[in-house]
């Protein structure tokens, strides 16, 4: 005889040497989930021994003392995983796999073998997929009947010859307008097995969502042609990524895409036309499912690509995505988190209502349309510091080559502490200001009839041979586009009946939140003013969004909900967004 | 005042002059459906009233007394169609449409376009078409937001500009080994506006499902390949059909299909391989419904192509065609009917009980393989009577060519009578037997060591130049068909436990059935020997069937259920079959 003991219940039994795990739990009275009756071939009832590892409790024979742990969660294929600071998540996505043996046919028994194979799968209700049944027979045959099925809930993707559940793989894609992410998920334990990132291909149709709104208005095939691009550049990074991972297309059973709601209408082929003008009207806002051959897009053919809700024109299933990530609807308190892009998202949460915005900030923060403005690349001044001198901080530690977004912030923020800068966002001409400044910083300042600037690297020392400088005119732009988005947050203060002071936590998403100096951000007044400890960053958690909905079907189902409740401010219908935006320009 | 009467519930009402039928139907305490709120624009509330035949109760201003006949089938789409002498089905395709006025969005009403089409249509539980959204904004645009949606049950396949509920179509499709026929069905009346047959393209891979098994066995771009040609044949059929009739491809919104089991897994793509040896394994035999998008087959791109439910390997939908389109399930006392073709397909209903068989008849009743066999075609004998010598009736008037399967049941039965083909089918060299016949007659018959065969037509008479004979070799061909048959028979009659006389009536199904000699067909024993009163012959029954399935909703739904209760008999898996058959093939 041995002790078998049941954790995390503590139960033990005494069994016969050689009985299985799933007989010793009934002898114990515990239950072990199991629907193929102890074949084998379900695979539910996974159990972890200590000195094996995970195995089947119907398998598995005992053959010596035993302690067993059992999986309490919702099934064998749920386990925690740490996406990020803010959230755990239990990994039970809606793909599945299932491991079984279908009966052979004969003359007594001429059951067609689709019928066989969902017999097998002791589900009848799977409706009939013609593309799997195609080469159904075949499958069998080769596999001498002994196959793995992927389902889709209650949907069949494929047919797999042997065992394969150890292979189950997904993708998530965050399409930006300038930027499109994706990430080869592996679908048992939530990792992120590679990704890979490029531009946006439909950039060279217009930086900026107008412009391929106005170039997909024209035509269905404009629009088809910014689809088809989209969709190629995503093969051409699935397939480096399956190079990468050492996995087919086809065991990518699941595309979760997010995008601004542009993008989701570009990706889906849906003409886009009215969200360019008053009053900016979506096709759709819901979750959208599709096939993924119907959209081309190279990964299991029967496969679904999910394309997470869109709240409005300009609040997109990115925002969901961030809300999902950062579990923003659940957090105690009051949660404001920016998403800063072209347009600037505003999620405000708590007093369990949701409120966003969409403040168009312009591409200010992401060094477009400043004199000297550039991406956050080599040679980039990301951080500026005024003392006696100009001190600077430049991506890569090479010549400084020009500005980008968190460099803008800081020398905006500095300009205005040394009074270089007024209140109003003028560089200063007023003597007495003048004298305070020292030497060396004074002299940086041109600000005549012809000219207001402020040298930030002499052509002496840049990358260019040209002076960097900060324009009259960047520093109009910054505030414009600091105000639309501060704007937002009052207005979102506003409609809540709170103010900025009960503001718990601010969290802030995207690629630039990294960069940004947090004391700079709320001195120049794109932040609220709150002690910095309440402000984080969280990384892209637009993407994380649809890591998430990839790996919990529960929490894709929690998307919709999401984007159903949360309600959404028009700042161009309101009255008062002018004046509030008007207050929100001075530095 | 005017006087309201409602048909049939014979109530009356007085209102105003200038109400409407529906206000009046209130009153009267007469339900009428409408769902949308007496605007005129579902279309549900149609009656008919004896002056103006019929109109919208919401519309229709009272200006008189008036006689009002209420619609009290399912609802104003359904109404009496008398398809064939057997049975009359009501028209209500699962095909609706809905003309409706979407409201205009606005700065106050940002709603999607999709979800203002759904408030519009009172149904927001259709599910998100991808397709119908691409363009949605164009067609609102153009239409000025009045538009028809057309709808397959819940799921929303396309929106037209304006009002297009007169103009709703379908196809019902046979696919035969040999033929295919489609029919463009007008769903609003269940009309055949227009019909088309084509020889099936795939026949040069061989005029037997066996050899196209074996052909499509091979691999899957040879499988593909037989799809593709029986695809593209329809699409040619379906472009002339909609060029008669005046209408676009685009307005097709469904089609029904019906077919051998071979036949419905080709048209699909799905592997056939394990049909063409026992134990005979298809790979499904449920009803298939595709995009037709999926399939390439151009109608609507979002339609539904519907093939009906198969029975077994050699049962196909084309039968469970002739159980819908005979209601043999439903007809009273026990009923048998055969499709004739390649194989033949029986039936037998009666005591709450289907049974079907399929019998190897092989090609003979179409004239193949058989010396001088022809199809029924211009120049074929399809009559034979033999008297003082031999009178023929050939089709088309013309001089004989060869012969078709009527022909040969006659010529057969013909030469029993007279003592020429013995019980056993050999062709007689008794001398007494001889002795009895008419000179002109007894000189036809060439029976020695060399040749045994009986001139039809002597070479001088024959369109060709040659004698028109009918060889022993035929005589034995047309034994082993009709023996199969009648085996098939018998063992239903067996299974069911009753006798050949308690048989009430035999359909004659298939385009055979329409030439064939009731006497003939029950003298050389093809048929049970009964009155021939109870034999009838029910034409292209299982094509009738495909355009049943299109018209009615339930009566696709029933197709499903009587497949579902069909028990089916495979005769070769019967030990009794050999013996049964044996005795079946004396004539």
């Amino acid at each position: 005889m041995a002790k078998v003991t049941f954790l995390p219940f503590r139960k033990s039994v005494e069994v016969p040497m050689g009985s299985t795990i799933l007989q010793a739990a009934v002898a114990a009275g515990v239950q072990i989930q199991s629907t193929c009756g102890g074949r084998g071939t379900c695979g539910k009832c996974k159990v972890q021994i200590s000195s094996d590892g995970w195995v089947l409790a119907c398998q598995h024979m005992i053959e010596q003392d035993l302690t067993v742990e059992l999986n309490v969660q919702k099934d064998a294929f749920e386990r925690k995983l740490s996406l990020n600071h803010l959230k755990d998540i239990m990994i039970a996505p809606s793909i599945r796999k299932y491991h079984v043996q279908v009966e052979k046919p004969s003359a007594k028994n001429q059951t067609p073998d689709w019928e066989r194979l969902l017999a097998a799968l002791s589900n009848r209700t799977i409706p009939f997929n013609r593309r799997v049944a195609a080469n159904l027979p075949e499958t069998l045959q080769k596999a001498q009947f002994r196959v793995t099925a992927v389902l889709d809930e209650n949907f069949l993707l494929a047919v797999e010859e042997g065992e394969t559940l150890e292979r189950s793989y997904g993708l998530s894609v965050d399409i930006g307008t300038t930027t499109v992410a994706a990430y080869l998920m592996d679908l048992n334990n939530g990792t992120v097995l590679t990704s890979g990132a490029i531009t946006n291909p439909q950039h060279v149709f217009g930086a900026d969502v107008i412009s391929r709104i106005t170039y997909a208005s024209e035509d269905s095939d404009k629009r088809r042609q910014l689809q088809v691009k989209l969709i190629n550049a995503l093969n051409e990074i699935i397939a480096q990524l399956c190079e990468a991972a050492g996995i087919d297309h086809q065991e990518i059973y699941q595309a979760v895409v997010v995008g601004n709601t542009t993008m989701s209408h570009l990706f889906l082929g849906i003409d886009p036309t009215y969200l360019a003008t008053a009053p900016f009207i979506p096709v759709f806002r819901q979750a959208v499912e599709v096939e993924a051959k119907e959209l081309g897009l190279r990964i299991l053919e029967s496969g679904k690509v999910v394309v997470l809700p869109n709240i409005a024109g300009y609040v997109g299933s990115d925002t969901v995505g961030v809300m999902l990530s950062t579990g923003i609807d659940r957090l105690p308190g009051l949660s404001l988190a920016i998403d800063i892009g072209t347009n600037g998202e505003i999620i405000l949460a708590g007093n369990k209502q949701i409120l966003t915005c969409s403040a168009a900030a312009g591409p200010a923060f992401e060094g477009a349309e400043i004199n000297c403005g550039m991406r956050a690349a080599e040679g980039a001044i990301e951080g500026v510091l005024i003392g006696d001198d100009v001190e600077l901080a430049v991506i890569g530690g090479s010549k400084p080559r020009g500005i980008c977004g968190s460099g803008l912030i800081d020398a905006i923020a500095q300009l205005r502490k040394s009074g270089i800068i007024e209140a109003s966002g003028r560089l200063t001409s007023k003597a007495d200001q003048l004298e305070k400044l020292p030497p060396a910083v004074r002299e940086r300042l041109r600000n005549d009839d012809q000219k207001s600037e402020f040298i930030l690297v002499w052509s002496k020392d840049s990358a260019t041979g040209e002076d960097v400088v900060l324009t009259q005119k960047d520093i109009r732009k910054l505030q414009l586009a600091k105000g639309a988005i501060m704007a937002g947050i009052q207005l979102l203060l506003q409609e809540m009946k709170v103010s900025a002071e009960a503001i718990d936590r601010v969290l802030i998403a995207g690629a630039f939140g990294h960069y940004i100096k947090k004391e700079n951000a709320v001195s120049i007044g794109l932040l609220p003013s709150l002690p910095l400890d309440k402000i984080t960053t969280v990384g892209n958690a637009a993407g994380d969004g649809a890591k998430i909905a990839l790996l919990s079907k529960e929490e894709r189902t929690r998307a919709e909900a999401l984007a159903g409740r949360t309600v959404h401010i028009e700042l161009s219908a309101r009255r008062d967004f002018q004046t509030v935006f008007m207050k929100a320009l001075s530095l």
